[in-house]
């Protein structure tokens, strides 16, 4: 019997067939920033190492210091101590945000960990699909909202690329903060999109809103396990931390996200790559034949539509020349004609697209 | 207006009145073994960066291995992968354990956290009292045991140095195994102690008991956060894990915990120290005239009563000095009069002796 593949529900399970069998696989289902570390902390590892003999400040001082010295740089926002919340990843940021509510609606297809915990949780579920384009759906947002207390979208959105149209999702603000609902906005991808797509500047206006945010994505860093939310809602902040237990964040996670966030060269550097990549990689996948669709994206990989085969076969196709793609036919509203590719370096993805112009249907 | 020293009411906060000053603190607060991080992971650590840019394993394969395998060694048992609870920390495992209750009888003094964490999740709490020797009270233990549903103890026990004698603690042991009562045994200091001072031997036998094992102390990495929980309850387990977020280890913790369960040189050489450093401290502090008893250990730590001072006037002496201490007064059963000492290495015990030896009362 041949063994499951992916063990996890997610994309990034290169240990079942690859590394645990030491075979070497290109992952192409985990989005990941190709640059790898930022050269800024891993020039301080031995900083980080010698901070591991020591529990973390308590406060984490420096941490967020550095979240807002970032944002202030790079978003020129403001934002206090007592806005941030860390977390363990965004997993558990995401973990708390949900938990505080009673029911929530879900926009989908989307990274599914937010359905995951709302039933961990036990929150009612509400969903609203995006349109056949894969864009927001504003109008049946502010429908459905009526029924639940709070709102989960991504900012970039997961699988889809989709950004939020700021001046169509005005109204769902205004709502939401004069009816007392919360917006958990996932902008885990958000540094991948064009300048200026996040929300943030609105924090500050809108207490519904709580931000996501981490440095797994965009510098390239998901082992280390550092992610944080962002709100001017201190009471939802101050609740959230309450569930929390001491030192949630390793002292790596706090050395990368204070190096990382100072290492200009490295963003400019990821920003070019990406803004030259999306159009080389797209335009390349939509030669493909057995392609139907490739919707457009904001961000670091793209969402496909296939034809004349499935998920499945792609898979299988594609692992046996070395590369994991995600399938997503798991993603709520999609089926096994929809696959996701992370966009990686150029000379990964010239690989990748010489393999697919060979994969036969 | 003097500034707070202690901001967090654990020990350990070296931050406020310490770097955070640019000022270099010996902190005798928190008991982590002075040899700092094991070489074996050091060596390492370019490995484990590398890691950080993957996910780690959903299901942590490797890292589940090498705890087998280091129990497997140290303890000669045989752990099957089911029996283990990953944390980002001990602070998790015991979170999870704790919030699993709905009441608890907690053996005090203790680990602050205990009874934090019991409050948090809204336990009924019922406690304990150490005896005059600070040993634990069997009879009480047993007694109080018939209204709630488990009991959290240390083996050995913060801040008293005490273990669990097995002998007086089988009845307690039978008796929970046959009414479904729950106990959860604290062993974050137990590789300091006698060789076979773990109850690991006895998990197979007993479902009731649920072990909390850390690399956080013995291994002197508090900063990379992994803790694990072991029991042979595996519904138990598997209720816990349904609540954790994935990728809740990072991968420093986990290439931590796999070089440095290999480390036999580490293992022995801090094995030799505590044995010869634990006589050798509480010799010193028992010549000091303000102090009333220096309570037996068998641990990194000691437990100390003043006399003709309280612990807020020598922990002010001691800071002049550069020595943090932890003063115990904030643990459940003492006051003022008590505080803790981390146990060192010779050097920096010499030091500390001599500044003690000159503290005028």
């Amino acid at each position: 019997m041949k063994e499951e593949v992916i063990l996890s529900s997610h994309g990034g399970d290169i240990y079942t067939e690859g590394m645990l069998k030491g075979r070497e696989l290109i992952d192409y289902s985990s989005n990941i920033n190709p640059f790898g570390i930022p050269d800024c902390f891993k020039e301080k590892i031995s900083e980080a190492l010698e901070a591991s003999m020591r529990y973390p400040d308590y406060k984490y001082r420096r941490l967020k210091d550095a979240i807002r010295e970032y944002h202030n740089c790079y978003d020129r926002m403001n934002i206090d101590e007592e806005m941030i919340l860390l977390g363990n990843g965004a997993s558990e940021v995401l973990d708390l945000a949900i938990s505080s509510l009673k029911s929530i609606l879900i926009v989908v297809p989307s990274f599914i960990e937010y359905e995951e915990l709302s039933s961990k949780w036990g929150l009612n579920i509400e969903f609203s699909q995006l349109d056949e384009n894969m864009n927001y759906d504003y109008k049946n947002i502010l429908d459905k909202l009526r029924d639940t207390e709070g709102l989960i979208l991504g900012n970039p959105n997961n699988p889809s690329g989709n950004l939020i149209d700021y001046e169509k999702f005005k109204v769902i603000l205004d709502y939401c903060e004069s009816h007392n609902k919360r917006i958990i906005a996932d902008e885990a991808f958000v540094e991948f999109a064009p300048k200026d797509s996040s929300l943030l500047a609105l924090v500050n206006n809108y207490k519904c809103l709580f931000i996501v945010r981490a440095i797994t994505k965009f510098f390239g860093t998901p082992g280390i396990r550092f992610g944080y939310g962002i709100s001017s809602n201190e009471e939802w902040i101050r609740n959230m931390k309450k569930k929390q237990n001491p030192w949630n964040v390793n002292c790596f996670g706090e050395h990368a996200a204070i190096y990382s966030f100072k290492d200009k060269h490295y963003i400019e550097k990821s920003r070019v790559w990406i803004r030259e990549e999306i159009p080389y990689f797209l335009d390349g996948l939509r030669k493909l034949s057995f392609i139907d669709r490739v919707y457009d994206t904001n961000t670091n990989f793209v969402l496909i539509k296939l034809k004349d085969m499935n998920g499945q076969q792609l898979y299988d196709k594609c692992l046996k020349k070395g590369f994991v793609i995600r399938r997503a036919h798991n993603f709520r509203g999609l089926d096994d004609c929809f696959v996701r590719f992370a966009i990686k370096n150029r000379i990964n993805n010239e690989r990748f697209l010489n393999i697919l112009k060979n994969v036969k249907t």
